[in-house]
């Protein structure tokens, strides 16, 4: 087990990740004396893991929100659950838990940032994705029907609890979307995990290995929020192969796994570098023998003109589209130049 | 015409007050350099004033959501307003406008603050509360149906326009409401004022002194917020007459102004320093005085129960009510050792 702290602008995570962070939790909510928990919690999760863990829970009051899946990202949800926290005078000093994946704690999150202008959260992510990259870094939010997490905030949770023996429920089509943002701190930052990705699917029972894996991801994390919680900068290269990758999951209707549509986004982004001139035409070829270790797709199907105009309402999207762009593996890069006749030529390339 | 930074933590707002302050509006925009405006405007401000003011917007492409009230801070707006922006492509560098009062810089201001996990905002406000209150210092909310601001966020506006001469078509009841917070002002920070403010109702048509005094109220919120952005400390007292002043215009279901039941509250805050042990006896006839000058109220008719089940969900409250109490004109206190039932007592005597 680490311990992995995250100092944000606006605030600290500590981290506690590995087999059996769980146990932890008990001294998290005892340090933060809150009289009442709101748990915001799938309800797949919950029917999978509560029991065991109830016990970690006693002392403050607890209500339990369950939500079912990415449409419980909407302001309607989050409304409900505020008025729920309001109804049973919830105060500045209680306490949200989220309880999930990545919609949990971007849902959880988002009601905690704007309850009473903020309280605290702690979230236990139970999924790969969640544990490596939602959780972790404070961004919270829900969609809107013009797009995913159109809105939202920065609100640092107070704790992360990361257990990886949580991750033992998780279908393979779930390990393989959080894998794909192991890849990317791989190729963004780290390019010596390569070689444990490379066994792929096996990774998948070897909880040591994963471990290891995770808890490097989250302290990758852990130093680009702290150099730069907003975006304005070094945390844009954590969007790399995200402008792609979110742009194909609305052309979807949201169909589209997360993993799936960011390793699409990844081989989009190898070729446009190389198209570009930034990288050497091998990058193509590090991102294909990657993503087919690990079961990942380069290319999808999906409507060109969906995904050009998806892409340029990119939340992150200023006047000029910023690309993240790799000039080597370990070597990110954001350019503002380049024509978007070029990147629409290169998304020709993993259209299937 | 006077400048004012105020510096928070989460960012800087410059305040430009004054007769007149509305002719810098062009060079704030090109500062910003949006392609595209989101107005949102008060209906009746909008009709009243936009004509002349029109031809200072121009530039960028320009979108009005106009805004009915009290009933407009809520999620549901919120959304709408999300939507539209979305659906228009609204970026980053674009801009959010807010021209009204208190509601419109609450809710222009929530929706800036979440929309792409915030966007800038400049607050042009058009009532004495929101000129030297709402208006200033980064707060935003919306209502749920179990009590006011009970939502919301903090998020500094990047620009606060404070033109003096558009208070000219406020009606006597909006501008005894906007005193009530200048009351505050002088109560808490600046008992000189409170000689000016003796000329109560003839300071309607001063529009030389009203300038003044804004001017001092805007300066004297830059300095709390800028030690306390997050309401920790020193920020609290600006609750001052607020506890109760909240819990009353909840009671009444929002028929009670603000400024009204602020300044009830104020009244009541003399009385419960005084019977704490707090305060001399002559607190109260301070208050009385500078209350019956302005020609607002020192007690009110409402239901008791009804008034201490909603400051026991004051926003502010943690587990200990923490009432802003006055030693005398000028010194202000934070007491956590109230006991709620002098608290319950003290109501009694402001009760018609």
């Amino acid at each position: 087990m680490r311990r992995v702290d995250v100092r944000a602008s606006s605030g600290s995570t500590e981290v506690i990740a590995g087999r059996g962070a769980i146990a932890e939790l008990p001294a998290v909510i005892d340090a933060l004396e809150p009289r009442m928990l709101m748990l915001v919690a799938d309800r797949k999760v919950h029917g999978l893991h509560w029991e065991p863990l109830a016990s970690l829970f006693a002392g403050p009051k607890l209500v339990t929100h369950l939500i079912d899946g990415e449409k419980a990202k909407s302001l309607g949800e989050a409304q409900r659950i505020l008025e729920e926290m309001s109804a049973l005078g919830f105060l500045k000093d209680d306490l949200v838990v989220s309880f999930g994946g990545g919609v949990a704690s971007d849902l959880g999150g988002f009601v905690a940032s704007v309850y009473a202008r903020g309280v605290p959260v702690v979230h236990i992510p139970t999924t790969l994705l969640g544990q490596v990259d939602a959780a972790i870094g404070g961004k919270t939010g829900v969609n809107l029907p013009q797009g995913k997490n159109l809105v939202g905030t920065y609100h640092q949770p107070r704790v992360v609890v990361a257990d990886v023996d949580l991750l033992s429920t998780l279908d393979l089509e779930e390990w393989r979307s959080g894998m794909a943002e192991v890849l990317k701190y791989a190729l963004c930052f780290e390019p010596d995990m390569l070689d444990d990705l490379a066994r792929g699917e096996t990774l998948n029972h070897d909880l040591a290995t994963q471990e290891d894996i995770i808890v490097r991801c989250i302290g990758i994390k852990a130093k680009v929020v702290a150099a730069d919680e907003r975006d304005s900068g070094a945390r844009l290269v954590l969007n790399y192969g995200h402008t792609v990758g979110h742009a194909l999951e609305a052309a979807s209707g949201y169909s589209m796994r997360h993993g799936e549509a960011v390793a699409v986004g990844m081989a989009f982004a190898s070729r446009l570098a190389v198209r570009h001139g930034v990288a050497d035409p091998g990058l193509v070829q590090v991102h294909l023998d990657a993503l087919a270790s690990l079961g990942l797709p380069a290319t999808a199907s999906f409507d060109r003109a969906a995904v050009a105009s998806a892409w340029s309402r990119d939340k992150k999207r200023r006047s000029a589209q910023r690309w993240v762009l790799l000039e080597a593996p370990g070597s990110p890069v954001v350019r503002e130049d380049v024509p978007d006749a070029l990147a629409e030529e290169v998304l020709e390339e993993v259209a299937q």
